[in-house]
């Protein structure tokens, strides 16, 4: 892991810098965003160190895969939303800031919550064709 | 699950409806999105039949989280993308349009791939410890 770089989170993970606790286990850490889109906005980060998803472990993913529905129903229940959003950007170009893995879990009350743009286009049959030969492959090595 | 409604997702389950089929195990399907927002943009979604995140078994989660990485990876290894957002949108107010629970994953080249606004807001103290009182007696419930 001699590629990556500390950030703020290996702080949050050591308790040298305070947090909003929610959960703890052993792989996973989550608490409250202080620059929250809505309330109850949630992160939820691996102890694992590693800036983006695609780094990540089985062991890890799986162990937070495993809890965030559990995440949700609290933040659900906490905070009355019936609707969210669960994000998680990986690269600067794709909205990430701190580079380590990390979940939002993110209410959304009427205008309140994640802005989301959708610009859909149409896949072709030659594109998907090739694109699923090269996945297959990646997937196999 | 008497409470979910049919969806196009379960005709893609189980082949009644073809797909560009990516990847399954067990417990996760993944296929390529035909509205693209990107070249590569990827459905992963759990065989069990759930609308919404909060509603999923551990065992079905955890099987869904292990798997994002590897799937990252062949997503950034077909395509070149070096930025991705992973977004999964519950309810119709957060974006949600097919009622069984899915991830996106979202190449990012540059202006071409998921939108997003981020009206950041400031925690306060009494909010938080609010919102942890009520977050953690629903995670020990």
């Amino acid at each position: 892991m001699s590629d990556h770089q500390p950030t703020i989170f290996d702080k949050i993970l050591s308790g040298e810098i305070p947090s909003y606790k929610v959960y703890e286990d052993d792989h996973v850490f989550a608490f409250l965003d202080i620059g929250p889109l809505s309330e109850g906005h949630t992160l939820v980060i691996p102890k694992e160190r590693k800036a983006q998803l695609h780094q990540l472990s089985d062991e890890s993913a799986a162990a937070l895969g495993r809890v965030l529905p559990r995440l949700c129903r609290a933040v659900m229940n906490a905070t009355g939303a019936t609707a969210y959003n669960v994000l998680q950007n990986n690269g600067s170009a794709a909205h990430q800031v701190v580079m380590h893995v990390h979940f939002h879990i993110i209410p959304k009350f009427g205008g309140q919550g994640l802005g989301i743009g959708w610009p859909a286009g149409k896949l072709s049959e030659s594109t998907a064709r090739d694109l699923l030969d090269k996945m297959r492959r990646a997937l196999e090595a």
